[in-house]
């Protein structure tokens, strides 16, 4: 393998969402066990990301934190709390970082959605594709899901670095603590860390030759009525097939009077089906196309 | 059967929590489609309890509407917002029920808890018994709690009845519609009727010989810390066991290091296991004892 770029901070972050409270309940946990999250060749920083928004158990307080990250520093006076509060947390860990930022970010999430254990990447870096190869080599059922953030738009508290990615999994009901998959994330996050030190130590464990990563399409919403609430529920048949494959004639939505909608606009893989915070965002679930990318090539490359 | 009085106005409310989805979206299309509702021998009022809440997806937005019925009218000048609209929802029931209360209540609720389709309880009426036993020949796994509401302090909304109870079914999480939930509520509801229709024409169904009630007995608490957070969690072998019995040596919770503490109070049946709304009302699952209820008795005084 080739010289690779040694990474000295990786930030993991819980809370970003404040009525999330596996990665919330995580991150307080490290805040006060840190040797949980070491590794002998980077220095890594916890961070309970809204701990206003937590202490009240909301998603947010004025507007969604993790849409509200301006690497480049545009918003000169940031008006809601959590424009504010990404700005401090981009202060406070270039004073971590040496003056830079971190060199990855893992940014903890759960959804309703049965997203089992999911990866949000926003890049195909080589390094967050091996990452995700290695996580699968460890935890078959690890599936990535691939977002292009909009550059016009604040985003991501992990587009602070572009290696790392969100870590989403579910379903889990916002505002609960559920055991097992708070031991999940754990294990998650160790085995990241564990790459981080294989990387930097420049040798990988062997990884599976290629990895499938499921490519965003487009946003499906809800029917709604004229005051704006869903007028349909998703479909049973739909309800948990996160990262299956969707075909024309499927249903989709269910109304309540029963009536169904099917689908027609040919094969592909939904994400994030009945996400909780997301009705208020226009999206029922998400269609994504499946590539299979080769992880031999990122190798010797 | 001996003469039996008539129910004259039976309410079917939802949304009493705000993000308690399959009730609130129940509610506001009943409201749209009373059709459903309709039986020959009384009249049935659907209600949106807090609209309000609803609207911004919280339990409620001042303080729980659900606690907060007085029927004696205590309260001359409410202060929170919830203590004023359950004053406005008595109001407005004693004006379409020819000035009394509801003869019947059936309040909507979901949880976070797995406690399947599920009735609560605040007395032991016999024709709250012997509903319940129709609903267990027509749907075998419901479940009864009986909980004794504290007279010091505001009640539930269905207290303004002596008749009927809260519904609750789960697990669902907060802000999320679940198809099939949805429709199981429905058809409970629809039973409901039927039997209110069957009392009122004086003719019952066969109806089981006994029935088992989970009779309250006190709540648990997550340990806590400093901040008053939970240290621990529920077990991965207690959670999804409501109705289940729980014995001395069998684990309940489990901390963020793998620490368990088990249970050591006798046996006993648990229900409400991890509901999200009780992290903030200090209960991480309530014991009750299993009580064999004979409804041939009831039947026959």
């Amino acid at each position: 393998m080739k010289k690779i770029q040694h990474l000295d901070h990786v930030l993991v972050s819980g809370g970003t969402h404040g009525n999330e409270y596996t990665g919330a309940f995580l991150a307080r946990h490290w805040l006060q066990n840190p040797e949980f999250l070491r590794r002998a060749s980077f220095k890594t920083i916890p961070l309970l990301a809204n701990q206003r928004a937590f202490s009240i158990c909301r998603r947010y307080v004025e507007r969604d934190l993790n849409r509200s990250f301006h690497p480049s520093g545009e918003i000169a006076n940031p008006e809601a709390f959590e424009l504010s509060r990404a700005r401090d947390i981009e202060l406070e860990l270039r004073k971590n970082c040496a003056g830079g930022l971190p060199s990855v970010i893992f940014d903890l999430h759960s959804t309703t959605a049965q997203m089992g254990l999911s990866l949000v990447l926003t890049n195909r870096e080589p390094f967050n594709i091996l990452l995700y190869a290695y996580l699968r080599s460890k935890f078959p059922s690890v599936n990535a899901y691939l977002w292009q953030e909009p550059k016009s738009q604040p985003g991501f508290l992990n587009s602070l670095s572009k290696f790392g990615f969100a870590i989403e999994i579910g379903a889990v009901a916002n505002g609960v603590l559920n055991a097992e998959w708070v031991f999940k994330t754990a294990d998650l996050v160790s085995a990241c860390l564990d790459f981080v030190e294989f990387w930097n130590c420049g040798e990988l464990p062997a990884l599976p030759p290629s990895v499938p990563l499921y490519s965003f399409l487009n946003h499906v919403d809800y029917p709604r009525g004229d005051d704006g609430l869903p007028t349909a529920m998703i479909h049973p048949l739909l309800q948990g097939r996160d990262f299956q494959p969707l075909k024309d004639g499927d249903p989709i939505f269910i109304d309540f009077k029963g009536r169904e909608i099917l689908w027609n606009s040919g094969t592909a893989w939904a994400v994030f089906i009945n996400e909780a915070a997301y009705y208020e965002k226009g999206i029922a679930f998400t269609v994504t196309e499946k590539i299979e990318v080769n992880t031999v090539d990122l190798l010797i490359n």
